[in-house]
Protein backbone atom coordinates (compact mmCIF):
# COMPACT_ATOMS: atom_id res chain seq x y z
CA UNK A 1 0.00 0.00 0.00
CA UNK A 2 1.34 3.49 -1.14
CA UNK A 3 1.10 6.59 1.24
CA UNK A 4 0.62 10.06 -0.49
CA UNK A 5 0.89 13.14 1.48
CA UNK A 6 -0.69 15.77 0.10
CA UNK A 7 -2.09 19.57 1.42
CA UNK A 8 -5.24 19.57 3.39
CA UNK A 9 -7.49 21.77 3.15
CA UNK A 10 -11.14 23.30 4.60
CA UNK A 11 -14.11 20.54 4.81
CA UNK A 12 -11.87 17.82 3.68
CA UNK A 13 -10.54 19.26 0.35
CA UNK A 14 -7.39 17.85 -0.99
CA UNK A 15 -6.40 20.84 -3.30
CA UNK A 16 -2.43 20.31 -4.36
CA UNK A 17 -2.38 20.49 -8.03
CA UNK A 18 0.76 18.87 -8.33
CA UNK A 19 -0.65 16.10 -5.96
CA UNK A 20 -3.55 15.96 -8.18
CA UNK A 21 -0.44 14.76 -11.00
CA UNK A 22 0.01 11.87 -8.36
CA UNK A 23 -2.81 10.74 -7.51
CA UNK A 24 -4.07 10.63 -11.01
CA UNK A 25 -0.85 8.39 -12.25
CA UNK A 26 -1.40 6.10 -9.13
CA UNK A 27 -4.93 5.70 -10.76
CA UNK A 28 -3.86 5.03 -14.14
CA UNK A 29 -1.19 2.14 -12.73
CA UNK A 30 -3.94 0.97 -10.75
CA UNK A 31 -2.23 1.21 -7.24
CA UNK A 32 -3.98 0.70 -4.04
CA UNK A 33 -2.92 4.13 -1.68
CA UNK A 34 -3.98 5.87 1.40
CA UNK A 35 -3.66 10.07 1.39
CA UNK A 36 -2.42 11.55 4.40
CA UNK A 37 -3.40 15.46 4.77
CA UNK A 38 -0.73 18.12 5.74
CA UNK A 39 -0.82 21.77 6.30
CA UNK A 40 1.63 23.80 4.21
CA UNK A 41 3.07 25.37 6.99
CA UNK A 42 4.06 22.28 8.63
CA UNK A 43 7.34 21.61 7.10
CA UNK A 44 8.05 19.00 9.79
CA UNK A 45 5.12 16.84 8.68
CA UNK A 46 7.34 15.91 5.83
CA UNK A 47 10.97 16.42 6.86
CA UNK A 48 11.46 12.47 6.32
CA UNK A 49 11.35 13.10 2.55
CA UNK A 50 14.47 15.71 2.76
CA UNK A 51 11.64 18.70 0.67
CA UNK A 52 9.65 21.34 2.11
CA UNK A 53 6.94 20.67 -0.49
CA UNK A 54 3.83 17.62 -1.38
CA UNK A 55 3.70 15.44 -3.13
CA UNK A 56 5.43 12.83 -1.51
CA UNK A 57 4.83 9.47 -1.59
CA UNK A 58 6.34 6.36 0.53
CA UNK A 59 5.77 2.66 -1.46
CA UNK A 60 7.29 0.29 0.92
CA UNK A 61 10.82 1.62 2.10
CA UNK A 62 10.87 3.70 -0.69
CA UNK A 63 9.95 7.45 -0.38
CA UNK A 64 9.96 10.06 -3.28
CA UNK A 65 9.05 13.81 -3.73
CA UNK A 66 8.21 15.77 -6.45
CA UNK A 67 5.03 14.91 -8.63
CA UNK A 68 7.53 14.61 -11.90
CA UNK A 69 10.07 12.38 -10.39
CA UNK A 70 7.10 10.32 -8.75
CA UNK A 71 5.43 9.81 -12.22
CA UNK A 72 8.86 8.39 -13.41
CA UNK A 73 9.46 6.51 -9.95
CA UNK A 74 5.88 4.97 -11.14
CA UNK A 75 6.43 3.85 -14.42
CA UNK A 76 10.28 2.48 -13.75
CA UNK A 77 8.97 0.23 -11.00
CA UNK A 78 5.41 -0.61 -12.38
CA UNK A 79 6.45 -1.38 -15.64
CA UNK A 80 4.04 -4.07 -16.04
CA UNK A 81 0.91 -1.51 -15.18
CA UNK A 82 -0.48 0.86 -17.77
CA UNK A 83 1.73 2.73 -18.92
CA UNK A 84 2.26 7.16 -18.01
CA UNK A 85 4.45 8.15 -20.68
CA UNK A 86 4.80 5.26 -23.36
CA UNK A 87 7.91 5.11 -24.01
CA UNK A 88 11.71 6.95 -23.84
CA UNK A 89 10.14 9.99 -26.61
CA UNK A 90 6.94 10.16 -24.88
CA UNK A 91 8.76 10.80 -21.34
CA UNK A 92 10.57 13.42 -22.78
CA UNK A 93 8.16 15.02 -24.57
CA UNK A 94 5.99 15.18 -21.59
CA UNK A 95 8.21 16.30 -19.41
CA UNK A 96 8.60 19.51 -21.56
CA UNK A 97 4.89 19.35 -21.83
CA UNK A 98 5.36 18.89 -17.82
CA UNK A 99 7.48 23.06 -17.55
CA UNK A 100 5.32 24.61 -19.71
CA UNK A 101 2.14 24.10 -18.06
CA UNK A 102 3.65 24.77 -14.95
CA UNK A 103 5.55 28.07 -16.39
CA UNK A 104 2.63 29.09 -18.60
CA UNK A 105 -0.78 27.93 -17.06
CA UNK A 106 -0.37 27.13 -13.23
CA UNK A 107 0.66 31.01 -13.17
CA UNK A 108 -2.01 32.27 -15.22
CA UNK A 109 -4.83 30.20 -13.27
CA UNK A 110 -3.41 31.20 -9.77
CA UNK A 111 -3.81 34.52 -10.17
CA UNK A 112 -7.89 34.41 -10.77
CA UNK A 113 -8.04 31.68 -7.94
CA UNK A 114 -5.71 32.51 -5.65
CA UNK A 115 -7.77 34.88 -3.09
CA UNK A 116 -10.50 31.43 -3.43
CA UNK A 117 -7.89 29.19 -2.44
CA UNK A 118 -7.07 31.52 0.82
CA UNK A 119 -10.77 30.98 1.84
CA UNK A 120 -10.86 27.37 1.91
CA UNK A 121 -6.97 26.40 3.20
CA UNK A 122 -6.99 25.42 6.34
CA UNK A 123 -7.08 27.74 9.05
CA UNK A 124 -3.52 26.67 10.14
CA UNK A 125 -2.30 27.71 6.96
CA UNK A 126 -3.93 31.45 6.67
CA UNK A 127 -0.92 33.78 7.50
CA UNK A 128 1.74 31.15 5.95
CA UNK A 129 -0.67 30.78 2.43
CA UNK A 130 -0.77 34.97 2.37
CA UNK A 131 2.28 35.74 2.53
CA UNK A 132 3.25 33.10 0.50
CA UNK A 133 1.20 33.80 -2.18
CA UNK A 134 1.19 37.35 -1.82
CA UNK A 135 4.99 37.58 -2.75
CA UNK A 136 4.86 35.46 -5.78
CA UNK A 137 1.40 36.84 -7.18
CA UNK A 138 3.13 40.56 -6.01
CA UNK A 139 -0.18 41.99 -5.02
CA UNK A 140 -2.59 41.52 -2.14
CA UNK A 141 -5.11 38.70 -2.11
CA UNK A 142 -7.76 41.62 -1.88
CA UNK A 143 -5.90 42.98 -5.14
CA UNK A 144 -5.81 39.87 -6.93
CA UNK A 145 -9.49 39.43 -6.13
CA UNK A 146 -10.62 42.46 -7.60
CA UNK A 147 -8.45 42.48 -10.73
CA UNK A 148 -9.69 38.56 -11.27
CA UNK A 149 -11.42 39.56 -14.58
CA UNK A 150 -8.51 40.73 -16.25
CA UNK A 151 -6.37 37.20 -15.10
CA UNK A 152 -9.87 35.67 -16.31
CA UNK A 153 -8.63 37.52 -19.69
CA UNK A 154 -4.94 36.41 -19.60
CA UNK A 155 -6.17 32.99 -18.72
CA UNK A 156 -7.98 32.30 -21.43
CA UNK A 157 -4.88 33.48 -23.76
CA UNK A 158 -2.88 31.27 -22.43
CA UNK A 159 -5.45 28.37 -22.83
CA UNK A 160 -6.03 28.77 -26.55
CA UNK A 161 -3.18 26.85 -27.75
CA UNK A 162 -4.67 23.91 -25.89
CA UNK A 163 -8.16 24.93 -26.93
CA UNK A 164 -7.00 24.16 -30.30
CA UNK A 165 -5.25 20.68 -29.58
CA UNK A 166 -8.43 19.64 -28.46
CA UNK A 167 -10.10 20.21 -30.83
CA UNK A 168 -8.24 18.04 -32.94
CA UNK A 169 -7.97 15.16 -30.15
CA UNK A 170 -9.83 13.92 -27.13
CA UNK A 171 -7.05 13.88 -25.29
CA UNK A 172 -3.52 15.70 -24.68
CA UNK A 173 -1.98 12.71 -25.54
CA UNK A 174 -3.96 11.28 -28.39
CA UNK A 175 -6.56 9.07 -28.13
CA UNK A 176 -6.57 7.82 -24.33
CA UNK A 177 -5.86 9.56 -21.38
CA UNK A 178 -1.91 9.52 -19.81
CA UNK A 179 0.02 11.41 -18.01
CA UNK A 180 0.51 14.47 -20.19
CA UNK A 181 -3.61 14.54 -19.22
CA UNK A 182 -2.65 14.43 -15.92
CA UNK A 183 -0.65 17.36 -16.17
CA UNK A 184 -2.76 20.02 -17.54
CA UNK A 185 -6.19 18.13 -15.86
CA UNK A 186 -4.24 19.18 -12.75
CA UNK A 187 -4.64 22.96 -12.98
CA UNK A 188 -8.45 22.41 -13.78
CA UNK A 189 -8.58 20.34 -10.68
CA UNK A 190 -7.36 22.98 -8.59
CA UNK A 191 -9.24 25.49 -9.37
CA UNK A 192 -12.84 23.52 -8.67
CA UNK A 193 -11.61 22.10 -5.65
CA UNK A 194 -10.55 25.46 -4.48
CA UNK A 195 -12.44 27.93 -6.37
CA UNK A 196 -16.36 29.05 -7.15
CA UNK A 197 -15.27 30.77 -10.32
CA UNK A 198 -16.42 29.23 -13.14
CA UNK A 199 -13.03 29.45 -15.04
CA UNK A 200 -14.14 27.23 -18.33
CA UNK A 201 -17.54 28.73 -20.49
CA UNK A 202 -19.22 25.04 -21.21
CA UNK A 203 -18.53 25.25 -24.38
CA UNK A 204 -14.94 25.56 -24.33
CA UNK A 205 -13.54 22.09 -25.60
CA UNK A 206 -11.47 22.44 -22.26
CA UNK A 207 -14.53 22.15 -20.59
CA UNK A 208 -15.63 18.70 -22.26
CA UNK A 209 -12.07 17.08 -22.13
CA UNK A 210 -12.35 18.39 -18.32
CA UNK A 211 -15.57 15.98 -17.93
CA UNK A 212 -14.04 13.32 -19.35
CA UNK A 213 -11.08 13.30 -16.89
CA UNK A 214 -13.40 13.80 -14.17
CA UNK A 215 -15.09 10.53 -15.73
CA UNK A 216 -12.14 8.46 -15.33
CA UNK A 217 -11.57 5.93 -12.63
CA UNK A 218 -15.48 5.91 -11.76
CA UNK A 219 -15.45 9.25 -11.28
CA UNK A 220 -12.61 9.44 -8.80
CA UNK A 221 -11.31 13.13 -9.33
CA UNK A 222 -15.25 14.16 -10.01
CA UNK A 223 -16.62 12.56 -6.29
CA UNK A 224 -14.69 14.85 -4.19
CA UNK A 225 -15.19 17.89 -1.62
CA UNK A 226 -14.89 21.26 -3.83
CA UNK A 227 -15.95 24.88 -3.72
CA UNK B 1 12.65 8.37 -53.89
CA UNK B 2 10.56 10.89 -51.98
CA UNK B 3 9.84 14.14 -53.60
CA UNK B 4 9.04 17.50 -50.95
CA UNK B 5 7.86 20.71 -52.45
CA UNK B 6 8.67 24.15 -50.17
CA UNK B 7 9.06 27.44 -50.51
CA UNK B 8 12.10 28.95 -52.06
CA UNK B 9 13.20 32.21 -51.19
CA UNK B 10 16.36 34.24 -52.66
CA UNK B 11 19.42 33.12 -53.13
CA UNK B 12 18.66 28.85 -52.63
CA UNK B 13 17.02 29.98 -49.27
CA UNK B 14 14.80 27.21 -48.58
CA UNK B 15 12.64 29.18 -45.79
CA UNK B 16 9.06 26.80 -45.11
CA UNK B 17 9.58 26.03 -41.69
CA UNK B 18 6.69 23.56 -41.84
CA UNK B 19 8.57 22.23 -44.59
CA UNK B 20 11.81 22.17 -42.49
CA UNK B 21 9.80 20.08 -39.71
CA UNK B 22 9.29 17.50 -42.80
CA UNK B 23 13.24 17.17 -43.62
CA UNK B 24 14.38 16.48 -40.91
CA UNK B 25 11.71 13.86 -40.20
CA UNK B 26 12.94 12.20 -43.57
CA UNK B 27 16.37 12.60 -42.46
CA UNK B 28 15.43 11.12 -38.72
CA UNK B 29 13.92 7.91 -40.81
CA UNK B 30 16.75 8.25 -42.93
CA UNK B 31 14.81 8.36 -46.35
CA UNK B 32 16.31 9.80 -49.76
CA UNK B 33 14.48 12.49 -50.88
CA UNK B 34 15.02 15.65 -53.39
CA UNK B 35 13.28 18.97 -52.86
CA UNK B 36 11.24 21.20 -55.34
CA UNK B 37 11.08 24.96 -54.16
CA UNK B 38 7.97 26.67 -55.04
CA UNK B 39 6.39 30.14 -55.16
CA UNK B 40 4.11 31.24 -51.70
CA UNK B 41 2.19 32.96 -54.71
CA UNK B 42 2.14 30.34 -57.43
CA UNK B 43 -0.37 27.43 -56.26
CA UNK B 44 -0.64 25.87 -59.41
CA UNK B 45 2.11 24.08 -58.85
CA UNK B 46 0.59 22.30 -55.76
CA UNK B 47 -2.38 22.29 -57.01
CA UNK B 48 -2.35 18.58 -57.37
CA UNK B 49 -2.28 18.38 -53.95
CA UNK B 50 -5.54 19.41 -53.33
CA UNK B 51 -4.18 22.22 -50.95
CA UNK B 52 -2.37 25.36 -51.15
CA UNK B 53 0.11 25.26 -48.90
CA UNK B 54 3.47 23.27 -48.77
CA UNK B 55 4.88 20.91 -47.50
CA UNK B 56 3.72 18.65 -49.92
CA UNK B 57 5.26 15.33 -50.46
CA UNK B 58 5.03 12.18 -53.22
CA UNK B 59 6.12 9.19 -52.19
CA UNK B 60 5.63 6.97 -55.20
CA UNK B 61 1.90 7.01 -56.06
CA UNK B 62 1.22 8.69 -52.57
CA UNK B 63 0.69 12.11 -52.22
CA UNK B 64 0.44 13.80 -48.73
CA UNK B 65 0.33 17.61 -47.29
CA UNK B 66 0.31 19.42 -44.26
CA UNK B 67 3.56 18.86 -42.31
CA UNK B 68 1.92 17.16 -39.12
CA UNK B 69 0.19 15.30 -41.07
CA UNK B 70 3.31 13.88 -43.52
CA UNK B 71 4.69 13.31 -40.62
CA UNK B 72 1.75 10.80 -39.71
CA UNK B 73 2.82 8.97 -42.80
CA UNK B 74 6.01 8.31 -42.52
CA UNK B 75 5.68 7.06 -38.73
CA UNK B 76 3.30 4.74 -40.15
CA UNK B 77 4.66 3.80 -43.76
CA UNK B 78 8.35 3.50 -42.61
CA UNK B 79 7.63 1.69 -39.21
CA UNK B 80 11.47 -0.03 -39.01
CA UNK B 81 13.05 3.33 -39.50
CA UNK B 82 13.45 5.15 -36.30
CA UNK B 83 10.87 6.29 -34.63
CA UNK B 84 9.41 10.33 -34.87
CA UNK B 85 6.89 10.03 -31.86
CA UNK B 86 8.04 6.11 -30.28
CA UNK B 87 3.73 5.25 -29.96
CA UNK B 88 0.99 6.33 -29.22
CA UNK B 89 1.29 8.29 -26.53
CA UNK B 90 4.50 10.38 -28.09
CA UNK B 91 2.38 10.81 -30.94
CA UNK B 92 -0.83 12.15 -28.83
CA UNK B 93 1.96 14.37 -26.91
CA UNK B 94 3.70 14.82 -29.83
CA UNK B 95 0.58 16.49 -31.41
CA UNK B 96 -0.59 19.00 -28.44
CA UNK B 97 2.98 19.95 -28.38
CA UNK B 98 2.74 20.84 -32.06
CA UNK B 99 -0.64 23.09 -31.94
CA UNK B 100 0.98 24.91 -28.75
CA UNK B 101 4.17 25.79 -30.74
CA UNK B 102 2.30 26.83 -33.74
CA UNK B 103 -0.26 29.26 -31.56
CA UNK B 104 2.53 30.31 -28.80
CA UNK B 105 5.78 30.42 -30.55
CA UNK B 106 5.38 30.80 -34.32
CA UNK B 107 3.16 34.18 -34.08
CA UNK B 108 5.88 35.45 -31.58
CA UNK B 109 8.61 34.79 -33.89
CA UNK B 110 7.35 36.01 -37.00
CA UNK B 111 6.37 39.68 -35.66
CA UNK B 112 10.25 39.49 -35.11
CA UNK B 113 10.95 38.84 -37.99
CA UNK B 114 8.63 39.09 -40.79
CA UNK B 115 9.92 42.33 -42.38
CA UNK B 116 13.08 39.98 -42.99
CA UNK B 117 11.47 37.70 -44.43
CA UNK B 118 10.25 40.05 -46.95
CA UNK B 119 13.64 40.78 -48.23
CA UNK B 120 14.40 37.06 -48.89
CA UNK B 121 11.58 35.64 -50.62
CA UNK B 122 11.35 35.25 -54.11
CA UNK B 123 10.93 38.37 -55.76
CA UNK B 124 7.57 36.98 -57.36
CA UNK B 125 6.15 36.79 -53.70
CA UNK B 126 7.08 40.61 -52.87
CA UNK B 127 3.50 41.96 -53.15
CA UNK B 128 1.91 38.90 -52.14
CA UNK B 129 4.03 38.11 -48.95
CA UNK B 130 3.21 42.00 -47.77
CA UNK B 131 -0.42 41.36 -48.17
CA UNK B 132 -0.74 38.20 -46.65
CA UNK B 133 1.70 38.95 -43.52
CA UNK B 134 0.32 42.78 -43.17
CA UNK B 135 -3.30 40.85 -42.65
CA UNK B 136 -1.64 38.24 -40.28
CA UNK B 137 0.11 40.75 -37.91
CA UNK B 138 -2.19 43.72 -38.52
CA UNK B 139 0.62 46.36 -38.81
CA UNK B 140 2.70 47.15 -42.17
CA UNK B 141 6.12 45.31 -42.40
CA UNK B 142 7.61 48.90 -41.65
CA UNK B 143 5.62 48.93 -38.43
CA UNK B 144 6.72 45.77 -37.69
CA UNK B 145 10.13 46.49 -37.77
CA UNK B 146 9.74 49.82 -35.82
CA UNK B 147 8.49 47.52 -33.27
CA UNK B 148 10.94 44.35 -33.82
CA UNK B 149 12.50 45.17 -30.49
CA UNK B 150 8.99 44.92 -28.39
CA UNK B 151 8.45 41.81 -30.32
CA UNK B 152 11.21 40.10 -29.32
CA UNK B 153 10.72 40.48 -25.75
CA UNK B 154 7.46 38.95 -26.38
CA UNK B 155 9.17 36.33 -28.09
CA UNK B 156 11.59 35.79 -25.02
CA UNK B 157 8.65 35.64 -22.81
CA UNK B 158 7.00 32.81 -24.95
CA UNK B 159 10.31 30.82 -25.06
CA UNK B 160 10.68 31.06 -21.53
CA UNK B 161 8.94 27.93 -20.62
CA UNK B 162 11.35 26.00 -23.47
CA UNK B 163 14.40 27.59 -21.63
CA UNK B 164 13.53 25.73 -19.13
CA UNK B 165 12.62 22.31 -20.14
CA UNK B 166 16.00 22.36 -21.88
CA UNK B 167 17.79 23.17 -18.83
CA UNK B 168 16.13 19.64 -17.57
CA UNK B 169 16.93 17.33 -20.35
CA UNK B 170 19.26 18.03 -23.51
CA UNK B 171 16.43 17.63 -26.28
CA UNK B 172 12.61 18.16 -26.44
CA UNK B 173 12.14 14.67 -26.49
CA UNK B 174 14.34 13.72 -23.87
CA UNK B 175 17.75 11.99 -24.61
CA UNK B 176 17.42 11.67 -28.14
CA UNK B 177 16.01 14.14 -30.74
CA UNK B 178 12.49 13.11 -32.41
CA UNK B 179 9.91 15.02 -33.86
CA UNK B 180 8.55 17.51 -30.69
CA UNK B 181 12.11 18.81 -31.21
CA UNK B 182 11.85 19.15 -35.31
CA UNK B 183 8.60 21.16 -34.54
CA UNK B 184 10.38 23.35 -32.17
CA UNK B 185 13.66 23.35 -33.99
CA UNK B 186 11.75 24.84 -37.42
CA UNK B 187 10.82 28.28 -35.60
CA UNK B 188 14.28 28.53 -35.04
CA UNK B 189 15.39 27.25 -38.79
CA UNK B 190 13.07 29.85 -40.47
CA UNK B 191 14.63 32.74 -38.62
CA UNK B 192 18.11 31.64 -39.32
CA UNK B 193 17.37 31.13 -43.14
CA UNK B 194 15.74 34.79 -43.25
CA UNK B 195 17.13 36.88 -40.77
CA UNK B 196 20.33 38.59 -39.62
CA UNK B 197 18.56 38.78 -36.15
CA UNK B 198 19.96 37.02 -33.35
CA UNK B 199 16.45 35.68 -31.74
CA UNK B 200 18.55 33.62 -29.15
CA UNK B 201 21.29 35.02 -26.99
CA UNK B 202 24.67 32.83 -26.61
CA UNK B 203 24.19 31.81 -22.98
CA UNK B 204 20.47 31.24 -23.90
CA UNK B 205 19.95 26.99 -22.97
CA UNK B 206 17.99 27.18 -26.07
CA UNK B 207 20.76 28.58 -28.29
CA UNK B 208 22.72 25.20 -26.95
CA UNK B 209 19.79 22.79 -27.71
CA UNK B 210 19.66 24.94 -31.61
CA UNK B 211 23.41 23.86 -31.72
CA UNK B 212 23.17 20.50 -31.18
CA UNK B 213 19.53 20.43 -33.59
CA UNK B 214 22.23 21.77 -36.63
CA UNK B 215 25.15 19.18 -35.71
CA UNK B 216 22.55 16.23 -36.39
CA UNK B 217 22.60 14.26 -39.54
CA UNK B 218 26.19 15.54 -40.71
CA UNK B 219 24.99 18.99 -39.99
CA UNK B 220 22.11 18.60 -42.05
CA UNK B 221 20.40 21.91 -41.68
CA UNK B 222 23.63 23.63 -40.73
CA UNK B 223 24.96 24.42 -43.98
CA UNK B 224 22.27 25.64 -46.40
CA UNK B 225 22.04 29.17 -47.39
CA UNK B 226 20.86 31.56 -44.40
CA UNK B 227 20.48 35.37 -43.18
Amino acid sequence: MITLWELGGKDGRRYSLFSWRTRMALRHKALEFETLPVCMSDKAAIAFSAGKTVPVIRDDQMIVRDSWKIAEYLEDRYPQAPSLFGGAIGRGVAQTFNTWVDRAIVPAMLAVIVADIHERVDPRDDAFFREMMEKIVKKTLEQARAEAADAQKRLARALEPLQAALKRQPYVCGQEPAYGDYILFSVFQWARVMSPQQVLAPEDPLAAWRERMLDLFSGFARHVPTA
